[in-house]
């Protein structure tokens, strides 16, 4: 029987963060990681949830560009969206009159992802699949009808899509074995933030080698100085053997960057990330032409395929790590994976704030099964944190990342957080004294 | 006395455009031209005047991003806003958590020039001059401070900033004479909307030559055959010594376009716009080197400094078109316009809309007396539309835009206007069916 989305519903919803100062770096002194929180429901009674992710002010900006956007798939026949869902995110990026606040960028393009993600996880809860099973069961046919190759034919066309997925498909049941006993690789970024002291980074390294974790990130960029100091507690926590990750949120000017990377090029980081303003290919690659050898990695503010497109074939990043509330959704993440694929880079996707782990590992399951067969050089960011409020949070066994198995996108919070951190008038939020916006 | 902001106001105001497809492109089918309008209010009792141009669905969404960043202009002292102006640009764009949303792009980076813009206009009208000319009076050292180097250091020094605009300041006087008695060279594009039939394009084309326009503009990329035609109509009706523009507003994946625009050659366009999404700086490269010869525009969507660095500098644009509402307020244009003027690109605003021939004709007189010193290649596009809902709108004489001479940015819109047209209760949209959004 035919079924039709018939409401859209939105939540602001802040978790107080910055009390701890959990998630600090160079320019997010302060965030209250936060989410924009939506609901789908269907005629016959199905739901399907979706977020963006945001650090606090601007959240209700998100929240309202869902709502301005609901008229776009509040009345649409399911089976439609369904087996069409590429032409869908076309379309929902491509309204004649909100583009114009993009185009495919910033909150309008953010609001799209998240409706679209919210797509697939009501799918998926219909199918009774978690997310990452549903597309690998995938026809390479299907999974092509769901990619955007709008403005990126220049990179990839649609043929040769086609021949790289079905290339392979014929192993795919092997690869998910894998994954279902090894899980995904993961580092961790939950020991490295600014607002840490020394003694509290030296333990949680060592703590990270213990847990099994391939790698931990540190957040730099606020004092050299400081910087070298914390890399080596960091490199002395960890060993020689696993891998250190710097990140700079975007600190650095061009030049500033090239200096500053070749004096932590001693504590051999696996990667440095966003050391520069995140809409700038130009500049990463005079970055990367300065520093012979070291890896640069961007993603978690790259707009949209169109940026991705440029950052990957001109070889200005190293590591693409995409962002599930950035980018227009799975769809879009998979047109960017595909890409990166073919130009052999691995996708190290952004995760930690609400609900990133739990969105990402789908995609890299995905990427393993269906997009580029591989695992060396990938693994999933993760940070420990807020998990607590998701009815089917991401699990970690031995520094991995373990399928999910629950139906959906693993994205639907708690009522309880939802009503408990509701901004500004849950139970959390009456009374402290907060700068509104 | 010293005085401070004490409030700020924002009101949703539309133009039903739609009902008479003005505006109508290869992209933007049926735009209702919409404004996200501010006024700032002094305790002393002085107001200025912002807007962010917007195409109809989505302007609630600026509205309430202006009214999200009002925090951080709000209590704020007068002095210390105009006397460091390039310092609270870098602030307001840099809110550690609103940030998160863009960073600087889409709908909080356009709030951010709003709010910038309306600054402009407060202290120009407490100066009692029309913006042009409170800036053109600024001393070298003064103007730079304006500037927002952050993240284009690689291609513009503080130094190298401040010798240019020092290398200009002597002759100032003499191009303010000029542009008192000619005024600054215009272009039409009321001529080629892709809604007019040929009779109409004709008609209008041969008007704006005798109205003395340096050019026509006509939108193109719905099919080739109708391009080829209309453009045959347009050259004959300008006949061989005026300009013919092209726009085909995003419309075509990079390859198209180079196909494209080889069949429209035979025109000899002075510039092809927007050929392929305003993020590609690549692909603009691609067809740049594919068209040997015909020079290509963008800028409109052009969502900040660091992306128009790239376009300029790599050569992918050869005609800079910024936009008083895309980027972050006169202090980013300012900051672009003199990375063109290093790069010897002319800059040729984006205008039209609700509200844009009025802010951009400041900036291409600054551009002229300040930081190019040139007219070769320059004009700024002209609609001859919604001019009438403004206080003071520009006036065109002979083709040409005459400088405004009012105090202000010209951008005060009519109370009756801001009445009749607001959204959606104002008595034109009282009745009408519309999408909301």
């Amino acid at each position: 029987m035919a079924d039709s989305i018939v409401a859209l519903s939105v939540s602001d919803v802040r978790f107080p963060t910055s009390d701890l100062r959990v998630g600090s770096d160079a320019v997010n002194a302060d965030p209250d990681y936060s989410a924009a929180y939506l609901t789908l429901r269907t005629r016959q009674g199905h739901e399907g949830y979706g977020l963006i992710f945001t650090i606090g002010r601007g959240n209700e900006l998100c929240c309202a560009a869902i709502e301005s956007m609901a008229q776009l798939v509040v009345g649409r026949d399911l089976d439609e969206l369904r087996h069409a869902s590429g032409k869908f995110c076309e379309e929902i990026m491509s309204d004649s009159q909100l583009r114009w606040l993009g185009p495919e960028k910033g909150v309008v393009h953010m609001a799209a992802g998240a409706i679209i993600n919210a797509l697939w996880d009501l799918w998926a809860r219909i199918e009774g699949q978690p997310v990452w099973r549903l597309v690998c069961g995938m026809s390479a046919e299907e999974l092509l009808a769901c990619l955007n190759f709008r403005h990126v034919g220049d990179v990839l066309q649609r043929d040769e899509a086609l021949a790289m997925l079905r290339a392979l498909e014929p192993d795919a049941g092997a690869r998910i074995a894998r994954l279902e006993r090894e899980g995904y690789p993961a580092y961790t970024t939950s020991a490295g933030w600014l607002g840490y002291d020394d003694a509290q980074l030296s333990s949680l390294c060592r703590q990270a080698r213990e847990q099994g974790f391939r790698a931990v990130k540190l957040k730099v960029g606020r004092s050299l100085e400081e910087d070298l100091r914390r890399c080596r507690i960091a490199r002395e926590a960890i060993g020689t053997d696993m891998a250190l990750l710097v990140d700079a949120n975007q600190i650095w000017e061009v030049d500033e960057a090239i200096d500053w990377i070749r004096e932590l090029a001693v504590f051999r980081p696996e990667f440095v990330e966003e050391p520069t303003s995140p809409d700038d290919v130009f500049g990463h690659l005079k970055i990367k032409r300065a520093i012979d050898g070291i890896r640069l990695a961007s993603g978690e503010h790259c707009a949209n395929r169109i940026m991705f497109k440029q950052f990957i074939e001109t070889g200005a990043i190293d590591v693409v790590q995409v962002d599930a509330c950035r980018l227009a959704g799975l769809n879009e993440m998979l047109t960017v994976g595909l890409i990166a694929a073919k130009f052999g880079k691995p996708v190290v996707p952004h995760a930690g704030g609400v609900g990133l782990c739990e969105y990402v590992q789908h995609y890299s399951m995905i990427d393993f099964v269906r997009l580029s067969g591989r695992l060396e050089g990938r693994m999933i960011e993760y940070v420990d944190h807020l998990h607590e409020h998701f009815e089917s949070p991401c699990r970690i066994l031995d520094g991995a990342y373990m399928p999910p198995q629950v139906p959906g996108f693993s994205i639907r919070m708690r009522e309880s957080s939802l009503q408990r951190y509701a901004f500004p008038d849950g139970p959390e939020w009456r009374g402290r004294r907060v700068r509104t916006g």
